[in-house]
């Protein structure tokens, strides 16, 4: 018998239908032999129903308020939970984020958890009763309620699990889980049965819409088997570990790709000690968030630098830069809002060479050209013609083969 | 400066206007340097909202998550109010049940309030904070959600304004206060600046739409000063109180009646000990309940039996009756479902005999026969035919001078 902790999002308990679905689950694994705590979200609409209220009453709502009123979403779809299980012959009791003693700090929104005291929830379990807690509240230190982040459901699931010491924390949603790429992009991806937590961190980073990013990093702090899976159809989801058993990883997991940036370059500036500070900092002062970084020295006396930015700061930050350019005296600037980013991610690259050598000539041999190329520990990313996104994404998810259920023994050499 | 607290139903925060004006409100108090407390209800059609969604789901609902669920409906109006108030620089604080430490008794719906922890709330007036607290809710020793019975947020006002020994308990609600007889049967009715607590109740009992027979029950409990007022109008309202300074009070102070029951009389019963038991006893057993009971003897061998019964169990009565007619030897029954009840009430009544000769007298000079009387230490009712209710309300008020401001003068027998 295994501790599950199952969490429900708002479009899986969007309904009443939907919440008589998500009984029937919970029944299910109930009478596979675990004990179950489930987290559940507001019903879909609801939380935008009672924001509504508030902007048509006041400008800034006072935040503890706030808190109190978007509290009932979660409150209302708990308790029809637990109604719907306990009609069924399996007794389940609704916890607030104070009765099931989530302490956050002394915050009204955005509250991070700092504690949780497991007796109430784990003397439930004792008894037989299925605890359905409600997602994204606690309580502070002087009995307010609290509100948690963006994807505080997720936290609430994650922190519970930790704090129980579940054996799975599972995530339904309304996605299977996560691919090898988009299937939209590429029809032979493949659900992963398995990811790595820093895997799942890069392509939360990179724009994949499985899990928040900020919920990533949270799972990654408590550490907690974590399974991704859908209310809607049923299937074994991805599975986010944290060791890495470097054998048994593919040395790609996934691909990641995103059309939502823009590069500029600055040419031929005359080369000096914090030249690329020079350069970036008023693009930083201009509240612009710049991601990939290239600098490279043409010689002993100029050297050009490239980066990327949101698209929608493209204008602003070509404006900035030949300003700059005049400045340090460049040569000039070039720039291209058609730009796509595409990215191999996987844990497996931290022991094999040649992965971005073989990355590089999958796309050669496509005929795409690369224009910038990133590294990270675990992640390649290049920077081609946006025109060339769908082409290169297919050609490297069939060379390195994550359309095949295991390509573990894949060699990057052959 | 005075501590007031006011409490507000579900039709005067039934919608954003009508909170920013019970804000408005609020403010005002303040502004008039009096100390205030709020409860609040759910907006109006809430409550039914959230039970509408219960009745689609589960036939019969656990009641710990049905009060978890409803308890959501005063949370909304308590946070939006306070938000509201805070916006416009008077700082406000919401409270659940919980929050407030409204201890009630181990039993999730129609749970009692057995104590009120007081502190938290004094010590929000103490930092110049408007406490919101809401209604029909507090928590039992486990710390469940538990809500209270019928009228519940007049108890929740009355128990709070007994524990901080508030000045005055203000019930803001849709109807301007307590008036002499329904104005829309006698267009002079005036409305009454004070009443008795016992008044109030034989009123409440009597049919009269203010409070609840249960809230004004409860009300007497607490000894509170009491003001029934409208949320919408401007006005003084009607206080209740305790106090019985006699000399200063009307002999009659209201009259109250209904048409909601029928008359049924058993006629030439041999007379025995019990034997009003006998007749009623089938009556009780049938669920139905009996209102007034008049016994006439006869002679030294026969009584007659008259009582009157909701006008929805006339049938059934009548039915129940003839059987035990039939197996006391009576001679025999009478019935009757068209007639009126009319009822005056007043407490200085206990100290002036006349009353009812009066009442008699003025009923006899309009023409109108009198069926059944009884009699209770504050209360005079009557049963007569229905056709003469309006004319023997209208005459009733007229002689007792209802329709002047100060009737304390009035001699019965002028």
């Amino acid at each position: 018998m295994s501790l599950l902790v199952q969490k429900f999002g708002g479009t899986s308990v969007g309904s009443l239908d939907r919440i008589r679905h998500v009984a029937e689950k919970i029944i299910e694994t109930r009478q596979n032999g675990h004990d179950v705590v489930v987290v559940v979200s507001a019903m879909s609409g609801e939380t935008n129903r009672l924001v509504g209220l508030v902007e048509s009453l006041v400008d800034n709502p006072d935040p503890r308020e706030y808190s109190v009123l978007v509290s009932t979403g979660e409150m209302v779809s708990m308790s029809l939970l637990a109604m719907c299980l306990s009609a069924q012959g399996f007794p389940a009791r609704s916890y607030t984020g104070a009765q099931a003693q989530i302490f956050t700090e002394n915050k009204c929104v955005k509250a991070r958890i700092e504690r949780i005291e497991p007796h109430p929830l784990k003397q439930a379990l004792q008894e037989g009763i299925i605890p359905i807690v409600a997602g994204f509240q606690g309580v502070d230190s002087y009995g307010n309620i609290t509100t948690l982040g963006r994807g505080g459901s997720d936290t609430t699931a994650v922190a519970l699990a930790a704090s129980l010491g579940a054996d799975e924390c599972q995530i339904y949603t309304d996605v299977d889980g996560v691919y090898t790429a988009d299937p939209r992009v590429v029809p032979e991806a493949r659900q992963l049965t398995h990811i790595t937590f820093e895997e799942m961190l890069e392509l939360a980073s990179l724009g994949a819409k499985v899990l928040q990013k900020r919920s990533v990093e949270l799972i990654g702090k408590y550490k907690v088997p974590l399974r991704v899976l859908s209310s809607f159809h049923d299937g074994p989801g991805t599975l986010i570990t944290y060791e890495e058993v470097a054998m048994e990883r593919p040395l790609v997991s996934g691909i990641a790709f995103n059309r939502s940036e823009a590069k500029l370059s600055i040419i031929g500036v005359p080369d000096q000690p914090g030249v690329a500070a020079k350069i970036l900092g008023p693009i930083g002062q201009g509240n612009i968030d710049v991601d990939m970084i290239v600098q490279n020295k043409i010689n002993d006396d100029l050297t050009d630098l490239s980066f990327t930015v949101g698209r929608e700061d493209y204008q602003k930050a070509v404006v900035i830069l030949e300003q700059v350019a005049k400045t340090l005296g460049a040569k000039g600037i070039s720039s291209d809002a058609k730009i796509a980013k595409i990215s191999l991610v996987g844990v497996g690259m931290r022991s094999h060479s040649g992965v971005a050598q073989k990355m590089f000539e999958v796309l050669g041999d496509a005929g795409i050209n690369i224009q910038l190329i990133a590294t990270s520990e675990i992640k390649i990313s290049v920077i081609v013609d946006e025109k060339y996104l769908e082409l290169g994404v297919r050609a490297l998810h069939a060379a390195f083969g994550l359309d095949k259920e295991a390509n573990e023994e894949f060699d990057p050499k052959m």
